[in-house]
C-alpha cells in the first residue's frame, strides 16, 4: 500500500484560464498514487459558511466573513504536508504569493505547477526563490510526493 | 532626539502606476522622523552586480544572479524592523505578496500603504490578512514606527 | 482504513473537576476513529522518572527534573500532529496558555474542547486567538481529525 | 547616553493584587535608564477603540473587537525587543501564559517578575521553562536590559 | 501494522570511521520497523547531478551545485518527520551542527546516535542541547521512533 | 552619531590558532564604528557561575552547568542583531554550526569571517549555505553592520 501526502490547492478560479488549470491540475492529483485528496484542503471549498465574495459582494465588507476565511486558509496550510500553487506566469496572483511564504515559515516543500503551454516562461524573482521545484502539469500525476526533492526552474526568472 | 525604524521598501518600478507611488512612498518617507531610510533596504538600489533584468533580459536565465537578488531581498526583511508595501489594488504583485509572508514569519511589523486614490478598493484576502495596518499615502508621513499598531483596513477584501 | 492523527493531552489533573474533564475527553479520543492515542503524548504519563511533583515534593527545586520535563513536554507538542487543550473557563491554566503558544509558533493545528456544561461562558482573549476551533466535550468523538478547520468559538471572550 | 529597549508590559488588572503588582512594576520600569517606556506596549492602554470589556460587557460576543485586540497584542509583542511578565505565583494566567509561548516563538526575551513577598513560591513547570531569567519586583529598576542573561528561578516549580 | 516515520539520514562518509558507523547505523534502520527508509532522505543519494565533490573537485567553486545541493539538503530535513544524526565524539562536524539548529527550528524531534565504544565521551555543548535524546548504535535497531521522548545523554558535554 | 548593532561573537578558544582569530576578530569589531561591542554576547564570558569546562573538567557531567551554558548561549544569539562566526576552514566547529542554524531560524543576519591567510579555502556546504555573506579578517573593521546584505564566498564549498 503507497503511503499517501495531503496538500493544500493553492490556485485560482476567477477566469476561464485559471479555471482550465485549475481543473488539469485536479485530475492529475486524482490520478496521483501518492496524494490523498480526501484529506487535502481545497480553497474554495472552505469559504466560510459556503459563500463566495465573488458571488455576494455584499461580503466584501464583511470582518467576520474575511477573518475566519484568512484563518482557515492558514489552517489548510499548516495542517497539510505540501504547499502546491498551480501557477500562471502571466497571471500571477498576490495571494498565492503570500501562501508561499507563509507556508516557507512553517517549513512545507512547496511544489509549482505550471501549464505546460506556458513553462519556460518568466516567472517573478520571489517565487522563483521560494520554490522548491517547479514542474510541468503532465508531471503531476506521477510526482512522487513521497521523496519530494528541490530542483531548479527550466525556465526564466525575472 | 527622536529614535528611528529601518524598513524593508516592497513596492514595484515596472509601469507608470507603479513608479509614481513609488516616488510618493519615498518622498513620505524621508519626511518621516520616525524612519531611518539610509539603513533601510530598497530592492531596486540591491540587484546583484547592479544588474535589471528589465534592461539586461540575457540574466533572466541566470541562477547566480536569481540566487543572490532573491537572497538579498530575504536579508533585506530579516534584517529590517518593518516591512513596508506600496499596495495598487489592481495590480496586485506575487513577488511582495512572498515577502508578506515571509515576514509575517519572521514576527515583522507589516504596513501596507495605498495611494489615496485608490484607497477603500478591494484587496485580496491573504494581503489583507496579513497586513497589521492598511494606511493611505497621505498618512504614510506622520505614521509613528516607533508605536505601530494594528487597525482593520478600511476597504474592500475579496 | 481511517487514517489516524497524534496529538499532544493537554489537560490538567489537579482537582475534581479537572480529572472529570480529563477522563471525558480520553474517553472521547478513545471512540474516535481518527485518533492514534498509542502513538500521541500524555503529559501526565511523562513526568520524569515517573515522578510527580504534587506526589513527591522533594522534587520541588530539582533542576534536572524539571529541565527533562519541561523538555518532554515540548517534544510531545512538536512531534504530535494536534495540540488538544481541555479547557475550563473559570480554571484557566497558565501551563495550557505557554504550550498553545508554543504550538501555534511550529504550525500545529490547535483545538480546544470545553465541557458542554461550560461551554459558552468566556475565555481569556488570547486562548481564544490562539484557537482555530473550539468545540463542546460531546463533539470531541467525532470530530474529524483528518479535515481540522477554522471557527470562531460559540461563546464569550474577555 | 544609555542606548534603551521596549518590551511588552504583560501584566493584569483584574483585582488589587494585580494592580499592586501592576503599579509597582510600572514604576520600577521609568526608573530603569535601560527601558524605553514611551515606545513600549502596554495591553490595557491598547484595547480596540478603547473599550474594556470588563467595563463593556456587551463586546464580550463581539468578534471584531476581539480580533482587533488579539492582533493587536500580538503587534506589541512582536515588535517589542523584550517580553515582561509580572507573575504572581498563585494567580497565574493563561493570557500570560500563551504570550509568553508565542514571544518564545519569536526569539524575544522573556522576563517574569514576581514581587518580593511572593519570590520563591512554587510556579508552574512551563513558565519555568520559558523564562530566560525570572527576578524579583526590587531588582526591576536596575535590571539590565541592553545585556539580558539566562539564568534558573530561585523558587519551587511544579 | 506498524506506523513508520521518515528521517533524515545524518552522517558523514569521509573516512573509514565515519562509513563504520554510517554503515552501522543504515543497517539498524532496515531492522527498526518504526522506520520508513524508503521514502527517507540520504544526502550521499541526493547531491546534485550524482555529483560528489569529493570525486570531482572541478565542482567546489560550482554556485549551482553548492545551491542546488544545499537546498535539497533543507528539503530532507523539513520534509522528513525525524532529523537523525550518526555522531562521533572526536570528529565532530559543522555541518551536521547547522542541520541539527535548522531542524530545530522547524521542530523536528533530534535524534544522536553514537557508536557503542564512544559513548560517554565527551560532546559539544551546543549539540548536547539540541538534541532530544542521545542513544548507544545498538539501541537504534529497536528505538520507537512512534513515541520519541526526551532524555539527558549518559555522557560527559564540554 | 552612527548607529550601531549588537552581534553574538561565535569563536573558539581551544588552541592558538583560534586563540589568534578570536583576538583579531575582537580588535577588529572594537575598531568598528557600527558595532555596539558594550552589548554584544561573547560566549566565553558567559559560562555558568564563571566556570570554564576545560578548567574545571569536574562540571562535564554537571546538567544544570550545561542547561544554564546552553541556555545562555542561546539568549546571546536571539537577543543580538547580528550572528557573528570566526571560521576556520580546517577547524570546523560543530558548536557554531548549530548555533548558525539557530541563528538562521530566528532571522539573524549571519557573518562568517575568515582570518585571511584561509580564505578562499573550502567550507563545509553547509555552513557556505546559511551564511549571508563571508568576508576576510581584514575587512571586518570597516564592514557596515548597518546595511548587511547578501555576497557569494569567494572560494570554495565541499
Amino acid at each position: 500500500m503507497t503511503k499517501t501526502k495531503t496538500l493544500y490547492f493553492g490556485a485560482g478560479w476567477f477566469n476561464d484560464k485559471q479555471t482550465k488549470a485549475y481543473d488539469q491540475a485536479m485530475e492529475a492529483l486524482k490520478a496521483n498514487p501518492t496524494v490523498d485528496l480526501d484529506n487535502s484542503y481545497v480553497p474554495l471549498q472552505n469559504q466560510y459558511k459556503g459563500i463566495r465574495v465573488d458571488e455576494h459582494p455584499e461580503y466584501l465588507h464583511d470582518i467576520e466573513w474575511a477573518t475566519a476565511t484568512y484563518r482557515n486558509d492558514l489552517v489548510g496550510i499548516k495542517s497539510s504536508d505540501i504547499m502546491l500553487g498551480v501557477y500562471l506566469p502571466d497571471e500571477e496572483d498576490v495571494g498565492l504569493g503570500m501562501e508561499l511564504g507563509y507556508a516557507m515559515g512553517h517549513g512545507k516543500y512547496i511544489l509549482l505547477v505550471i501549464p505546460d503551454e506556458y513553462y519556460g516562461q518568466p516567472i517573478n524573482l520571489m517565487s522563483w526563490g521560494v520554490a522548491d521545484s517547479v514542474i510541468k502539469m503532465s508531471e503531476l500525476k506521477d510526482f512522487d510526493f513521497n521523496n519530494p526533492r528541490f530542483s531548479f526552474y527550466d525556465g526564466a526568472v525575472y
